[in-house]
């Protein structure tokens, strides 16, 4: 039986640009799980009533119903141990630091670049909600947010400093294979990837070829994934 | 037979604040192995010769010799396995992220509010060899990279985040228990803290509270070091 993903979505049910369902999708992948992905949108409260709270990833494995990247994460490594998304107990605490910079410069950094897109490729209905929580959020408007962005990116690429270091050692956050710590990185990055066309990353970045190399990882999923 | 250690010091022997000395201190006295160190000057070039480059740490194992405090951890690691400090490849692999930051974010941040207290610690005969070298680096004298300090100090704290959101799940940056994440970090934080007196974390600040907790490890290795 497949594993349920309540998974974010555009007003195309296909498009999924969550940067936190993706690090799900990932580690669901590199678990080999099989997945049934519900497209939900962010005022479909109701729709996610069963999780006891109001935002995705949720999934539902059974009887078992897990909701926050992070906590689903820790479920899937304990419930479902091979093959491992953290390398042992060092690396899931180690991931830890990873999953809060990824959460607490990353994100940050990104929206002021695409929460404007964002409003192009949501569903109507999530429209007045979308703009009036996140205009609360940054205190401007989504359009002010944005602006200038073509002379803000060299900046956002100096803030990916620790992500070329690590690239300069080893070939994946995991080391010489991929874990969740590339599924973190790699799932915010599909954020702006799917939801936007602004270029965020500089074609000859490492980071860049690494996110190209993960685009390609189980079968192309994130390659293959439907972009605005 | 004890580890040799070569630590960078000051005018006064005794006082030892290489942020990346201590990350090596730090593993050692996790692993138990005693250690006996070196105090070495910036300008002391020959002394290192031996190593094949010129910059501390530099450890002396019989006769094995390794230098660069992440070299070091590596080999530490490899040749005394227990107790770890990685917990395993995954935690091996992850904190090369931590590392990264650390060396990519924080050390520089730092700086700006230490490069000119370092002067009156260090020995005499590395004042000129250490301004020019660091006046060159940032492209203005000393005093003006460390100028307004005080109206800088809660942007600083602002970049300290990722560690505080560890914090909330966490006692340890390695989970449970102390780990070479916490030598990492504690060992840059005991940069400022033997060089300077200027208080950069803020006393009510999670991040305080884990490193005055890091000072204690290892009978009080940290607290009782000697400070400007």
């Amino acid at each position: 039986m497949s594993i349920v993903l309540y998974d974010l979505a555009g007003a195309d049910p296909a498009l999924r640009f969550s940067p936190y369902c993706w690090r799900t999708r990932f580690a669901l992948a590199h678990k080999g799980l099989p997945v049934e992905t519900m497209p939900w949108r962010f005022t479909e409260r109701e729709a996610l009533a069963f999780s006891g709270q109001a935002k995705v990833p949720v999934i539902r494995d059974g009887e078992t119903v897990v909701f926050d990247s992070w906590t689903i994460a820790q479920y899937l490594e304990d419930a479902y141990p091979t093959p491992s998304i953290f390398g042992g107990a060092g690396g899931r605490a180690h991931a830890q630091f990873i999953n809060a910079w990824a959460d607490g410069v990353l994100m940050g950094a990104i929206a002021r670049f695409i929460v404007r897109d964002l409003m192009d490729v949501i569903h109507a209905k999530d429209h007045a909600y979308f703009r009036s929580s996140r205009e609360q959020r940054f205190g401007v408007t989504l359009e002010v947010v944005q602006a200038g962005r073509d002379d803000r990116v060299a900046a956002f690429r100096e803030l990916l400093m620790p992500m070329r270091l690590v690239l300069r050692r080893q070939p994946w956050f995991g080391g010489e294979a991929p874990s969740y710590a590339d599924h973190i990185l790699g799932g915010t990055l599909m954020w702006p990837r799917c939801a936007s066309r602004f270029e965020l990353l500089e074609p000859n970045d490492p980071v860049a070829g690494w996110f190209e190399r993960m685009l390609d990882l189980y079968g192309g999923l994130g390659r293959s994934a439907v972009r605005a």
